[in-house]
């Protein structure tokens, strides 16, 4: 975990770095259904650490389970690594929860950096004052139980119709959530970075009154301006 | 209706409440697709009263219809008892309006608990800020005649995906709106409340840094840990 | 663009208004999956200007596309006029965005009463803060490239579900978008302004007590007794 | 139940019946997800006899309760009229099966003149060869008390979006099912057949080179070598 | 429209076309939700020729404009060029019919190569048993005013979620319905053949008990074995 | 593999089989929106071995991957023992093929006892033709490329919404498939063998004009005179 990519993608917006992934070919970044539970106060950022679930079957998925610290749920809590984004693979379901507030709080006192799951959540109105940022499908009260059965930790899974493999980096902010694969992260974090900053200021143009052509996208002279008013400004 | 319950379940999460259900073997308890309009001061709590749609025809469905005090969805505002939550079968269809402001307000004078529809709800802004507790699929303008027939009351019916026999106990949070069959209401209640009481405390110990296993669910140590701190406070 | 109709239905609900094109014959007029970005300070109203989308296609819509002045997304936020509704047809489609800041801010400078997409809208966090109203399937980060392709410009469109003319009379409230077709705006503005009026006084009288007999719908007495009030009142 | 009626409905289509519905103000009278299993030796016609579902509950809907003759889907089955059409509400839910082979069979020794539901079948090859026209969601094994709960007999209820009234006249084909109200089952059926024996006359002049316009629909001179040639033939 | 492209596309298959265009960076080709009515004696294959429907509007979508020749579903009818596929734009909306018997039939008769909708088709059962091949989402009864308003002749439009121009060639099979744009259609058909021509020759030996390790892909040595195969059957 | 419980389960409904499981407290094991492709000669049994997919990348999921003879897809059809069924997880997407014609023929020269799949499968037609039972959600010609990476072998899964573990019994008919977990699988088949004559006898006495009540579910005398005929046909 690159500390320096990080802090960048802290202010890159996932409008953003879907445009720059789009670039790059990647075209299914964006996970779908998934939005934050509750105001952020700054965006999710950290490597992904997976869950996966399965249909629950009533003779397996029963309440004593939860006593064995090796259910899988209980145990990727325990384990998901400080700066780390728990990314629960719910098959899209929103019908029941796929936490609630014990478990969210758990992650959080363990320093995990959010919680992201294509399921519901419990307890949605204490999880949404919490201070780390949760993503997920809307609230949702029952117990995981009636639909899911915890197999698998950090393995690759589906979230919101996105490929997730362990170690992507996860981005969230109020528009939703992208995974910005490994390999890609830090360079997409400085150009995202720059592109953000000619943006700003493009916007700015743009609230002056600059047309839409040689504006957005920016023409020569649009970018000499910027380059010039960057160069000013240090 | 026990009065005792009605004061416990505004203090029981559905959260908990679905557990409870789940534990005595009833899956299906949790409305889909149906949230709270507006914030909640304390939770829905009521036995429900129902109102049946089926879907509407052009030559039955008109305006003038309305006029008529035995138009079934009038007389239902008109007839249900204090403290009871009307609930409204839509087929789940979050198309047109179930209901407005002149009838949800018609319920609050009467003394309703609240109202709880899986179709949507016109007026929207109006009805989030009234005192009452309301809870639909979301704003929707169309009136209720573009789709729908008020044909029965309080009949079982369908909500949200779950079966709601007259009487039975509704009960609604910011997750959204549970059904508790009217014979086990009271029992719940009670049970309910002590399990959100014990993991009031296991929460403050998961904030306090410890781990899942034997926290959560409470091994033989913290359960004794708990019964202390309870004798301790009374 | 009549001021006096643009002036009556910044105060008339969506939902007084999809009554009113009910009593008409016009029973699908209220954009379905389209809600509001952000709090409202008024109604949304303005004439409708559109864009029409299909499915992009790899090899014709990829980012160096924008800089043409003549690319359709780019002339229509150019070309709208002033006090007009931008209307985009997504074809239903949540999955990407169909604008941005940068194209939202150029609307409002230009003039246009709002924007109306029934895709989902990037930087929304940033769009729902703006002084300019616009309504949508919901935030969503991919740029529109992914699965937009923009292909006309004021042609009839379907948005939300509901056929759309240029120049049809758009309003927007919190409970969504309706649509009304240009020959009735001036007349339904009137009597859906008169018909608020009248329930503002039927909703006094239901918050005294009244039942719904007699006074929702009024009867006689009911109807003299408001004409009565409004005759005080001038 | 009028014969004439019913032998005019025999030989006229769905298509045809949506039409005449369709002149007369009815727009939703086409049920949506329900198609026939199996082939259709003739058109399904006779007068709704009907059997409302809600959800299942599991403490309700047990294996044993189908011994008590008082079940609402047995008893259904066992007094649907002669003649009828037996259509069963399942809210459109195609998980599970609204009825089988031997509730099938006893419908049809029964004399019923078909089956209509807009949920799944199960045993549906063996239903599929049956001489009852029977139309469904399609095929599903798991027995109906996995969602459903037989709660009403020959009330007004919803099948496939359609509201459906205890004596409307159901009538399907290979197209589907289209519920004509009761009061215009006769008029429509004689319309309908005329109808039809005109479009029979226009489609062999399609098929010998007429253009659409002035053939389809009519103009004058193609009504009159219509009214010509129907006369020629009697 | 070139003949030897359309009699070689006439043996190649859907899926092979889909590989083709997804090595050329195409993923998007393959209408979704559209599939043949009746059984195919060759592939659909033809260019397109579009025509564009938007939601119905009660007031202008009325049974008397189908006497105006100038009406779009039917002009486009009357003007589709011989050898064309006519391809309607129906928004996916499986519920009511795009055409009917008498509207294939003059399709037919004026030499036109097949039909796709992405809407229903009523008439369903006379219009599979039709030389002409048909595709569509499944048979529907109502007419299409119910829904529809044909706006446009010829232009981009989308059909089964897929960009459809004009030109485009439409090839159809069992399998369903792909879009090969227009620049592509004469090389995708010459590779596609070939593709074809090596695979039948793989699946011989894989029908042998080849392993899929070294036959499927093809390595070196079975290429060639094909090679050798094909030059012996010269 | 039990030879005995495999020839039981060939003439066993997957209806019965939902019952049993039902009355085992198993609900949810009839795989959702998965049926055969062609008719079926007898009943898909076997043992489940499974596939799992995942999203697709662009960047890592190009046809070049399949010459890789350890790429999941093709090793798990290379590895599939004889007699078991191959059961692909494809998050329920029927948009793009699981496998085609190739992959099909060489499960079976090995001697699979069938294939399932929740999403689309290629070559549809050619498929259907094969000996070897296969069930999926329905033709699809995309390569599996577009939507799915192939990641785990034999792992626990979803498909069609049920839990699927390795060795699960998998029973397939007309109706679809059921999953048998496998430590039920000879009892259930015993038991539903046993189910199944038992209402062959009271089919026939159904046909003959019996009541329900009595019959089905059969009463004593019932139940008498079945022991005495199968007492008689012994």
């Amino acid at each position: 975990m690159n500390a320096t990519t990080v802090a960048l993608l802290k202010r890159v917006s996932t409008a953003t770095l879907t445009t720059q992934l789009f670039k790059r070919g990647l075209r299914n970044v964006f996970m779908q259904g998934v939005r934050p539970l509750g105001g952020l106060a700054e965006n999710l950022v950290g490597p992904a650490y997976t869950l996966r679930n399965i249909p629950a079957r009533e003779d397996i998925d029963r309440v004593e389970g939860f006593a064995n610290p090796e259910h899988p749920q209980r145990k990727a809590v325990e384990n998901a690594p400080a700066g780390h984004v728990m990314v629960i693979d719910c098959r899209g379901d929103p019908r029941v929860a796929s936490a609630g507030e014990i478990l969210a709080t758990r992650l959080m006192v363990r320093g995990a950096a959010g919680l992201v799951s294509d399921g519901g959540l419990r307890d949605s109105a204490s999880i949404a004052a919490m201070a780390m940022p949760v993503f997920c499908s809307g609230p949702s009260a029952p117990l995981n139980l009636v639909q899911h059965h915890a197999v698998d930790i950090n393995v690759p899974i589906a979230c919101g119709g996105v490929a997730v493999y362990p170690g992507d980096m996860i981005v969230g902010d109020a528009d939703g959530v992208v995974v910005v694969p490994a390999h890609l992260a830090d360079e997409i974090a400085v150009e995202g970075a720059a592109q953000e900053e000619m943006e700003a200021f493009l916007l700015t143009r743009i609230q002056q009154g600059a047309t839409l052509p040689g504006t957005y996208p920016p023409n020569e002279a649009t970018r000499a301006a910027y380059a010039a008013w960057k160069a000013g400004r240090s």
